[in-house]
């Protein structure tokens, strides 16, 4: 009998990983430990607001009153008094739907997996902005996905580019309308009265990701897309359910705590029905202790105070980075100003190259994320994400400073060695 | 413009539900909700043992000393103490794994989807026993698995049957060595030495499958598949890692608690990466608090001494069942006597049909899981799994006394209608 040879068996197996791409965020985190790097790289809300002492209260409560529900199995569909708060929570932004229309998951991230797994064929495509979220673009790179996009301007997504890539038959529209993740923009009424009307005309679904929608610092709440769609529906009911053609995606991540990871799916319930028998195969359920300590953190009004003091915190951030991104960097670049969430979205002029400017970035030890790891099919050389929610204000503006030198520098023109 | 019809969308568009079975164990579950039947259906582990002064100091602790941490964002590989204590745990056992070989994951039902996902292709086959854990069939259905199966008896997986199919060149082969779940049988010593030998000479990798190992009531300890395999390939030291052809799963929640959500992957290096990669994707990583909540809990010989406990109230609550099935279940039914674990397995005489069955139990207020669902291929129409971890010792007798009637009826000649 002869013996097995065991190391290389995972790359004879394997069936998937060839077609994932490593996340470039996570390497370049890794490079970011050092604590004299200055990192507006990662994506991290700042741990100066988090509200340990509520945490700290709703474990008690949970545990003194409901500890052996709390440390048992649960349903798939998640804690019903968490979805029941979330959406009254969705309530007060404009959201009408009943708990049967609410999947609790392990963060947004898992959602966005989720819905890749119950949609997703290989080989079928899927309409994404250029840029869009990293971690959806990992989420769906195991299925083999093929990708079409639409581009960002300053208004949010080209709706004027829209039709033609819905001609194409994607199997749903993947957007951030608001504070958007790399672009920090936000797409106006307009835009998102068209494209729910461009997306209905074409039987796309809609994948609202809204992270950061509470997370806004100046101007109006504008309505979401579940919400325009809802009203080619007609008013939710109990009688007439919310049924439309938009699936919504909430997180706890920034208003709360990401360490609990607890996000949500909002979705007909036909389709909740569906993403709850793919989340039983997938994890059984998001863990029931977290989800409970959520909701006695949240409840009682204070989740709504709570994001009134985040909005201060991240709005003077973001006054401090656009003041230094000012003073700092060279003429030519072009920045967006974001009116909510954690990112802004800086251009370079013509000739820059971000993914050759972060090394020298990071021996400057400053860290931000190359604008091309968020472009599906290309493209983004020019430009990188920075984040504003994780430094303090002194190190903001140091770490722009440090930014500005390294631009400068890179895009001087380069001294011709002499043969 | 014509307006959207929305409701249909989901079946026009959803790729993979169709081929997913609805969870058997979950909608027998919502049945059961009633308070006046007595379930052994569920595998949930007993609510009087859950540890809820020390998750409560563990949580007081974690909030205290690491709070920021503790709600952020952290590494997708999972918190490094709480890997190096499972190490050291599994040391205990007879695992010799660094935590490079550890990944953290959403208890281990999230592992079995991880792996179906690196591992298997469309109309790949997957080698498991017959009968087997009915969860990993529902996190492959949607890869689109294909199985090969083996069965099992008293002993354990048959492995005088192991080799045709092996010879079939499955993906992997799926195993539950210890008190099997739905089987409660244990496979002996000198089968597992067959099975890693057969699996090394196809070059199978094998998926352990180990939630019970440490609660088990009588006899010794058994080898591990991973030890044994480890014992084909040397010695595990810092410069010697483990690089086996075995995955092994284990999980808190058996022995600490479910609600936590806190599974683990062990594998070679190689693999773990790639998993983390698809980790990344699923979730970007198990919740923070709760994997430092785990720690806490277990650190400092707690775990320990719990599933000592834990041994001690699940060794008399399996003692009380055997003890009713003898006195209550009627001639020519057979069942296993687990040494450990959760299960028992019970086989009625020929012509009994325990799909039928399980709607008379439920009218009589006592719950189990059919056998068919346990079986990928077809078969186990007469079997039926009964959980003993959850009802305490007088449900269980009154449980089983009811259970004994509905079966003395179904097998009972039934009386012929005379038109």
């Amino acid at each position: 009998m002869t013996n097995f040879v065991p190391t290389p068996w995972i790359d004879r197996f394997a069936a998937r990983t060839e077609r994932m791409t490593s996340s470039a965020i996570r390497e370049l985190l890794k490079l970011t430990a050092d604590p004299e790097v200055i990192s507006f790289a990662g994506g991290l809300p700042a741990p100066d607001v988090f509200p340990l002492e509520q945490i700290d209260a709703a474990c008690r409560k949970v545990i003194a009153e409901q500890g052996k529900a709390a440390l048992q199995y649960s349903t798939t569909e998640g804690y019903l008094p968490l979805r029941e708060l979330l959406c009254r929570h969705m309530e007060r932004y404009g959201i009408k739907v009943t708990p049967a229309n609410v999947l609790v998951t392990g963060g947004s991230q898992q959602a966005l997996d989720l819905i890749g797994k119950l949609m997703i064929n290989p080989g079928d495509r899927v309409l994404t902005e250029a840029p869009t979220y990293l971690g959806a673009l990992q989420a769906w790179s195991g299925y083999e996905t093929r990708y079409l996009t639409v581009p960002l301007d300053d208004d949010g997504l080209r709706t004027d580019e829209l039709e033609a890539q819905l001609r194409s038959g994607p199997k749903y529209l993947y957007i951030l309308p608001n504070f958007h993740n790399p672009g920090g923009t936000t797409m106006t009424v307009e835009r998102r009265h068209r494209l729910v009307e461009l997306a209905s005309h074409y039987g796309t679904p809609i994948l609202e990701d809204d992270p950061y929608g509470q997370l806004r610092f100046e101007g109006n709440h504008l309505p979401t897309l579940v919400e325009i769609d809802a009203q080619y529906h007609g008013a939710t009911t109990s009688e007439h359910p919310f049924r439309g053609g938009v699936m919504y995606l909430g997180t706890l991540s920034k208003t709360l705590a990401p360490g609990l990871r607890i996000g949500w799916v909002v979705a007909p319930e036909a389709v909740i029905q569906k993403l709850v028998q793919i989340k039983q195969g997938a994890d059984l359920h998001t863990a029931t202790f977290t989800q409970m300590v959520a909701y006695e953190a949240a409840t009682g009004g204070f989740l709504d105070r709570h994001v009134k003091r985040i909005r201060e915190v991240y709005g003077e951030r973001r006054n401090v980075m656009l003041a230094a991104l000012e003073k700092h960097l060279p003429p030519g670049c072009h920045w967006t100003r974001p009116q909510g969430g954690l990112f802004l979205w800086v251009t370079l002029p013509e000739g820059a190259n971000t993914d050759k400017l972060i090394r020298d970035a990071l021996e400057q030890k400053v860290a931000f994320v190359p604008g091309s790891s968020f472009y599906p099919l290309g493209g983004g050389q020019r430009s990188m994400r920075l984040n504003f929610s994780y430094c303090n204000p002194e190190k903001i503006e140091e770490g722009v400073r440090r930014l500005g030198n390294v631009v400068a520098r890179h895009l001087a023109p380069k001294a011709v060695a002499v043969p």
